[in-house]
């Protein structure tokens, strides 16, 4: 990025802020993807346009806002609609789990719940435990404040919660379908983490918007619920901060998601919401409301998940035909990602990524999920936005581009 | 703010960050405030809820879903679609002023517009030049980033731009209509504001959220047109950033506005919104698109100008009966905000706003609007949201509540 920025009459104009040396070129190289003609891309973590319910949610978008004006027009609550709010509070509430309203913040996406959580918990300098590799989009959104990380591996041998957790400021994990490795936390490690919480007083965010897209079995219990089981009193006052989103299950388009925390945290929360968008589209709050409340994610959800797990065994499928060479890879038991690692740990996938794109396919190198610079040999596919013919397609030329690599040398 | 949370077995949880501590509390005393039954509130801005267009709106958003569904329910560019910054880009090219959609950024409300540019520019510890007493939120958004602050007295009679803006990261104005004083940057100071920021190379912040509401004459050129006349070259690129937004003119509830300013700016600034919200919604894009398109907002403007015109002119009569006693201001051009200084300095508004909550009249003291605490004696006035009736019987409770005050000395 360019720090100083020379004005007409010679006069370096007043330097960015010092986070801004750090950001990655990678971005760029795969928003510049999408303007190559036939290239496939298979990179990003998109859904399928097919699964938008169009006709529904444009019906649900006028009905709202011709019957609630001034909630859909006006500004509303910092921390979202109230009826909303209690709709999400009575969605997770189960068994020892009980949530009111208070422990709700909607926010403008599942990355602003990010966003929010970094601006409230984390000064320059503090510490992050978080699994490596990581979601690109939590280090965008911390890396304003300046954080440090360190690798916390709840798939370890001897993973130990309590040594892990203690020091930093927040533990940050997606139990289900983790981005970019698609892999589940199992009971005992969720348990395992829940103590480490309780134990070191370190925040736990468990980020979770890939919860539906669950292919093969049922979900061992969240995080934040084996707390409450844990917790004595009626409401949610640990220091699990669980967030949900629309985005997978719904429409990205409505940028539209939820932080279940503490209500002393949620006040926290709604402070640095105030500072950042004020309040949250009534529109799109009230469409989310109506989606939830008629049924619409429960009637879309089948159709979704039988279309994902088609293209993820066809993708899986033919990285056995054209990739088992060089990568081991898991199939993953749901989310939108198969995570391949080489088998050589020196082949270097930014490179990779450099041959692919001029086979016309786009994939995700380890590196960019990865401040602490450990990764350079896996990549990331995407099964849930292309067709079965391109993704079969997408891995014939990926293994192209693999050969051509490893001749290189 | 609690820096500390117990939590059930004991364990202290992990403290939030250092800007935490600096919060106020008056805004929730305003929060407040509209859970009290027969309360008047002319504490907040906000527009009347029946200058809402919410069937044509209505109408809009059901054809823009059902017609466009992947710009509408899928990611978008994080810049915005390309055609509302195209629209956007064309509406404020005039004269010398030259834009494309390179100069413009979407984003998810002027707010936002605030922490984006916060986020770019601002290091713990940087200088913001701004006009004091400033927008309230403006401060919220800014201090997760820790600045320091120096008052720019635009309007005073030795101002100096090059001395005020000298080592400033930034300088803060808003032009038109000022929040909270409602005052008008008159063309000569403007002049000189450009002078400042082309000398210095200070970034110079035109915040613009009012220029529709002008009531009485036509406006001075906007910073930005006077830079681009001094530039020479065919695109902006100058070190000016210009925030828009259609809160006032058409619906809050949409969470839209714009920043104009150089491509490389637009290109940091866009970098900072990846890790705020990804994209703002492309369903409230589009409404604003074809809002912008269809002429919505011209077709409104002279309704709500008529409106608002009236209510200041009723609020500001009612105050000559009522508060002339203790108070002095000016009839502001345009804007939703009266702004009265007591004439004796030490009248204490923090308090008086306490005693006119029990008179159920809300306003806003001058406190909440300066972080430097030099005003303690001002007050500011809301004119947009309540009828004719409720504005009078407001300032009569206001005096009631300034005469208890004055007798407790």
């Amino acid at each position: 990025m360019p720090q100083q920025k020379k004005q007409p009459d010679g006069v370096p104009a007043a330097p960015l802020a010092n986070w801004m040396l750090e950001t990655n070129e990678v971005t760029r190289l795969f928003l510049a993807a999408n303007q190559i003609p036939g290239l496939i891309n298979i990179a990003g973590g998109l859904p399928d346009p097919s699964t938008f319910l169009a006709q529904e949610v444009s019906e649900i978008s006028a009905r709202m806002i011709r019957e609630h004006p001034n909630q859909t027009m006006g500004y509303g609550p910092i921390e979202g609609l109230p009826a909303l709010r209690e709709c999400i509070a009575a969605r997770y509430s189960k068994g020892s789990l009980k949530l009111t309203s208070d422990n709700v913040l909607v926010t403008t996406s599942g990355m602003q719940g990010l966003d929010l959580i970094g601006k409230v918990l984390l000064d320059p300098g503090d510490l992050v435990a978080g699994q490596f590799p990581t979601y690109l989009g939590a280090l965008d959104a911390w890396r304003p404040r300046q954080p440090r990380y360190r690798n916390m591996d709840v798939h370890a041998a001897d993973f130990d919660a309590v040594t892990e957790m203690q020091g930093a400021k927040f533990a940050y994990v997606v139990p289900n379908f983790s981005n970019p490795t698609g892999q589940l936390v199992n009971g005992s490690r969720r348990q395992e983490l829940a103590s480490g919480t309780l134990k070191t007083g370190t925040w736990l965010l468990e980020d979770d918007p890939y919860n539906t897209l669950n292919y093969d079995s049922p979900l061992p219990p969240s995080v934040i619920e084996i707390l409450a089981e844990k917790s004595q009193n009626g409401t949610y006052a640990g220091t699990c901060l669980y967030l949900g989103t629309v985005s997978k299950q719904l429409a990205p388009g409505l940028r539209l998601g939820w932080i279940v925390a503490s209500k002393e945290m949620i006040t926290s929360l709604t402070l640095a919401k105030q500072g950042s968008d004020m309040c949250t589209s009534g529109i799109t709050q009230l469409i989310t409301l109506e989606a939830l409340k008629s049924g619409l994610i429960e009637k879309l959800q089948p159709r979704v998940i039988d279309l994902y797990r088609k293209r993820r065994d066809v993708l899986c499928a033919a990285m056995k035909e054209y990739l088992a060479d060089w990568f081991d890879w898991k199939t993953p038991e749901g989310g939108m990602f198969v995570w391949a690692k080489a088998r050589n740990k020196c082949l270097d996938t930014d490179r990779l990524l450099r041959l692919a794109m001029e086979e016309k396919v786009c994939i995700s190198p380890s590196s960019v999920f990865d401040s602490l610079g450990e990764h350079r040999s896996a990549i990331r596919l995407n099964f849930t936005l292309n067709s079965e013919d391109k993704l079969v397609e997408a891995i014939r030329r990926l293994a192209q581009a693999t050969k051509r690599l490893v001749a290189e040398g």
